[in-house]
């Protein structure tokens, strides 16, 4: 926890918040979606290129750089900023997802698609998880300390509490020993920082609970109680987006005003709009970049969930672009059909200009949102937003 | 052939010439180095970073286009360079050397690698060649006229002559009756196009003749004699680089001045001095975008061949760029650390920026030969480029 606070709330419509995160390498006004950097680069993209796209901030992942190329590697490069030559503010996840989506059955696809070896849990215990590395099939281990040991050689602007994001399909025994366990691992986590994180660190604690309304209640008190600098929100949602959108509420209920919160892996327009409205202020999301790598482009159109898959036939001879207002490479210079023949054909230009778009359509719905709220027009704008005529305007 | 020439040649220093090409979608200024984009993209770049480099023209392939995604469905949507929205000259490589490398055991690795079925040629007799699809095993059919026809329909600037690109390890007997099948087969794609091409189209005979020195004397008359607009060097050149460039100079013997000359598939940095010193104008390779892709940098230095492969151990920790002279995003804004980790990662970002650096260094190359040849001084500036003092300046 800093000497200071990290978040001032500039304007506020209902729940909804306009704000600015202060850290260490910059600012970052919010509500902000924060583009995936897992691995250390948002594939397809170098990263002047997600500045010039008018993003504040990246996210880095613990686990996939603990494993590739290390973090004693990146502290020998002078940290995850000086290695990726991104010089804004950076997030970390704290690994806890990727080493349980080993045990519990779902491992990210695009591990599954593209590494050699197959990762597995060895065992879980009170300590932390013991696994088998994705790359060599080495043994690794990864608990609360080791996440923020890792984090702090990354020096990210934002550490993330290491914890167990609890699978929809345990029961409410297992969330509730979890979530305890999770509370144990955030005071290790602290403990650990104290001691040794660079002092301008900030650090987020996660709220737990699965979608049990007096756990998440629980845990969100539990969190907020503790010495962090804000919040993020993880774990199981809910199955459907009705419930998420509850259990996302319950959680805000019991969260001070004035801490930063982040809502974990979720990025569908809809879902931001109204999560943004319940009071989240960030978010971050593999979907945008994963649906650009695989040909499908974020549209202003809720019929389709804001989606156009591209390699579909009827964009064969389409000689549109994907949105004529939009001003991405990929609709100011190219049809969709060209869009269409290069990812059928699996060429890399391809997820580069889809990636290109769907990261400026959601740095366009992020822009209309947060000046929603500073003119005191959320509501509306967010109707407008779900009925398919904004972020693009007319 | 065009009812004007399309070259004009501004300045030479012994036999090497600088000049431009005036083309139906604009000049070239030689001599230049064209990259590949064979299947309607330089991969991994969109065409306007192509023309931001400063490139004048690129290669596409008419074997590739043909198979995916068809001639008819590029002409449908305006032909070639609306489809790839590259508003500057285009070459057309025949896709002779495509069809026929399928049965001279040497299929482009980058095909191998890719594609699901395995392309397989089923005849080859004066007609031309019938062979079955890479992509769906259909039976496809390519002879002199089609290729033509593809041509036409793709609106190339330049379109070659089809051709048996005979390989190096036959003898001198098939040479010579492939040969003399590469010139009736350009006297059928001269009349086809003489009926059908439009009129705009400029077109490039390829002179074969494999390592013999008459073959090639008799072949660069023959093409020189024929109703073409310019010639291209093809076939084997030979096992070594001495062998390569003593057919390459046999051949230019036996060409007119005027006529602009192309050297089909030659990319390295030696082989370039010499053949521009030779009075080669153009040249396309595959080499500096594949290296590019694979993690190999071209650098300015003789003694490894002007490669760096960054994937390498030494380059784990370098926090320098690849050539801190280099103009390129990734020697501007990232280390070999960096560029290691993420070509050993099979990160596409790397593809990219090495892609993009590659790229900038041979026209940096390039751009320093026609200064040199423009100014009288090829001769001292191919020895400084050999030496590994240029095209970088200190």
């Amino acid at each position: 926890m800093l000497d200071r606070p990290i978040f001032e709330i500039d304007a506020r419509t209902g729940r909804a918040r306009a704000g600015v995160l202060r850290l260490e390498h910059g600012e970052v006004r919010t509500p902000a979606f924060v583009p995936l950097a897992s691995t250390g680069t948002v594939k397809g993209l170098h990263s002047a290129e997600v500045a010039a796209l008018g993003y504040e901030m990246v996210l880095g992942n613990t686990f996939h750089l603990f494993i590739q190329p290390g973090h004693e590697q990146i502290a020998r490069l002078s940290g995850l900023h000086e290695f990726m030559s991104w010089r804004r503010p950076i997030i970390t996840d704290s690994g806890g997802f990727q080493v349980f989506s080993m045990g519990h059955g779902s491992v990210a696809e695009e591990i599954k698609r593209r590494r050699p070896g197959e990762s597995r849990i060895l065992s879980i215990d009170e300590e932390g998880v013991r696994f088998r590395s994705y790359l060599d099939g080495s043994e690794r281990f990864m608990g609360p300390e080791t996440s923020m040991e890792i984090q702090a050689a990354l020096g990210s602007d934002i550490a993330l509490a290491f914890d167990e994001c609890t699978p929809f399909h345990v029961d409410r025994d297992y969330t509730a020993r979890s979530t305890q366990r999770t509370h144990r691992w955030l005071d290790r986590c602290i403990s650990w920082r104290e001691r040794h994180a660079p002092g301008w660190q900030a650090f987020f604690g996660i709220v737990q609970g699965g979608v049990y309304e007096d756990l998440r209640l629980e845990s969100a008190e539990r969190i907020a109680g503790s010495r962090v600098d804000g919040v993020a929100v993880g774990g199981s949602l809910g199955q459907e987006k009705a419930q998420m959108r509850e259990v996302v509420e319950w959680t805000l209920r019991a969260l001070p005003e004035q801490l930063p919160r982040h809502l974990l892996g979720i990025g569908d327009v809809d879902d931001i709009v109204h999560a943004v409205g319940a009071g989240i202020d960030t978010f971050d999301c593999a979907t945008p970049t994963r649906l650009g790598r695989h040909g499908t482009a974020l549209v202003q159109d809720p019929e389709s969930r804001w989606r156009m898959d591209l390699t579909r036939p009827p964009y064969r001879e389409d000689a549109r672009p994907i949105d004529e207002r939009c001003p991405c490479p990929a609709c100011r210079e190219h049809t969709r059909a060209y869009l269409h023949y290069l990812a059928r054909a699996n060429e890399i230009t391809a997820a580069r200009l889809v990636t290109l778009h769907n990261l400026t359509f959601m740095k366009l719905l992020m822009d209309g949102l947060r000046a929603a709220i500073v003119e005191g027009r959320y509501e509306e704008h967010a109707r407008r937003v779900l009925a398919g005529e904004a972020p693009y305007e007319r």
